[in-house]
């Protein structure tokens, strides 16, 4: 018996059989600026749902795991259970978007190293940048755990740069969620998507994410359709 | 022979015949919003100008060095040059002000330990809270030294709440400056005054800092003048 348990800007959340497992159904729905700007794409849900999957599949192939058990259908996955952590970790490889604008930095300075950034995930308050000692105010992990956390996202980000550098993509910069399972683990959860990575191609440096949403610069579906296209010729060509 | 070396908000900058002093004149004016709302208040200059000296003195007399070398005037001291490094450095006993708007804290919430956060010290961005890694990027600093100026505010906050509750004031929070000397070593700066602390009447929870003037909710030079009042009677209570 499946149960709505929550829905998301870009997921909706269904109970299972399982206690430890969770549907995830993946929607049409783009929204940017929190929520301000928003528009459906028919075949974005089934496109992210197909990439997520398949970019779950390649960081377990690699030794990072995270909340994927399985893809069921088109649009919805199986994942592991978990709490999230409210905190939306951010790594930089190039500098854009909202770090140019905060902190004046030129457009596409290389962070080297990476550069990482924690907002606190509460719509209400719009995502606000955080420090470490806010992290431990809001979150409920110990010291410890918020640098098991850093730790683990910096090497999410080592191993996905290599996967996205088989596909011709740079990875600009990406958000990660983390949520505690019930035996206390914390692990990878939501989604890696173009709606959750900016990706450039390294050709030609054109945008391939939510970012040719967000600026009206491009139709979002063909681009989704090219990152899949890519994720699946570089699994092929092993 | 004296020059203009810059001027800023609450202060204007001069040259000395000696290379590694500085003469700082306080001025009158009062602004809070960034710059957005401003007013001149006949006195605040002097007071300011006491207050941060006697200040300044009763830290060094507890252990606390910085810049201030001597007061020379009603409006004016002398402190060692420094090269400012671009952070204000923010440190919070009781959640108020910006800290609530941003991750919604309760109002008054106590900080234990206390809170330390990192703004970048640049109007044009609206001085940005930043992370540590941000601070690393954008001041020419190594994480040791960033280390060390994080230990030094926790330290002078100690030493500052033991001051002001020797006048009947709670600390609620406060932001200092740092700066580098020739010799490379890293010393608190700037001022120390109602202008950058927020000190709470301890038996009636009156607000006796600029955010009467920020808020509108009082006159601004009476209130500084219980500030130096109080410091100076418990100097003399000694
Ligand atoms: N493994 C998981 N267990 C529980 N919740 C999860 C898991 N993975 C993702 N979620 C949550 O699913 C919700 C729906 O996703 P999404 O539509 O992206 O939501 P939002 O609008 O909050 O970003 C999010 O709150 C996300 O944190
Ligand atoms: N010891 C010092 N050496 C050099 N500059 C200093 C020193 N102490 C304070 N300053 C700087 O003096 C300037 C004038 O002070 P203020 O009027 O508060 O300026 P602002 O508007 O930038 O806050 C500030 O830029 C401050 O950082
Ligand atoms: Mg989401
Ligand atoms: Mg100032």
């Amino acid at each position: 018996m499946q149960e709505l348990m929550y829905e998301g800007k870009a997921k909706r959340v269904f109970s299972t059989d399982n206690q430890e497992e969770l549907l995830l159904a993946y929607k049409d729905d783009a929204t940017a600026f929190n929520g301000k700007k928003k528009e459906s794409f028919r075949g974005k849900g089934e496109l992210n749902n197909r990439i997520s999957s398949e970019i779950f599949r390649k960081l377990d192939e690699r030794g990072v795991s995270s909340h994927f058990l399985e893809r069921l259908s088109d649009t919805e996955q199986l994942v592991r259970k978990t709490a999230i952590i409210p905190l939306e970790v951010v790594v930089r490889n190039i500098a854009t978007g909202s770090l140019v604008r905060r902190i004046g930095i030129e457009e596409k300075t290389a962070l080297t190293p990476p550069l990482l950034e924690l907002y606190y995930k509460n719509d209400e308050l719009d995502d606000p940048l955080i420090n470490d000692r806010h992290a431990l105010l809001l979150a409920d992990i110990t010291p410890g755990e918020l640098m098991k956390i850093k730790e683990k996202a910096l090497e999410v980000n080592d191993v996905l740069r290599e996967i996205f550098e088989d596909c011709d993509l740079s990875l600009v910069d990406f958000k990660l969620e983390f949520g505690s399972t019930g035996n206390g683990d914390i692990i990878l959860s939501d989604e890696v998507s173009p709606d959750t990575c900016r990706l450039w191609d390294r050709e030609t440096g054109e945008k391939m994410d939510k970012d040719v949403f967000r600026e009206g610069t491009g139709e979002l579906v063909p681009v989704y359709e090219k990152i899949l296209q890519r994720l699946e010729d570089s699994t092929c060509a092993k």
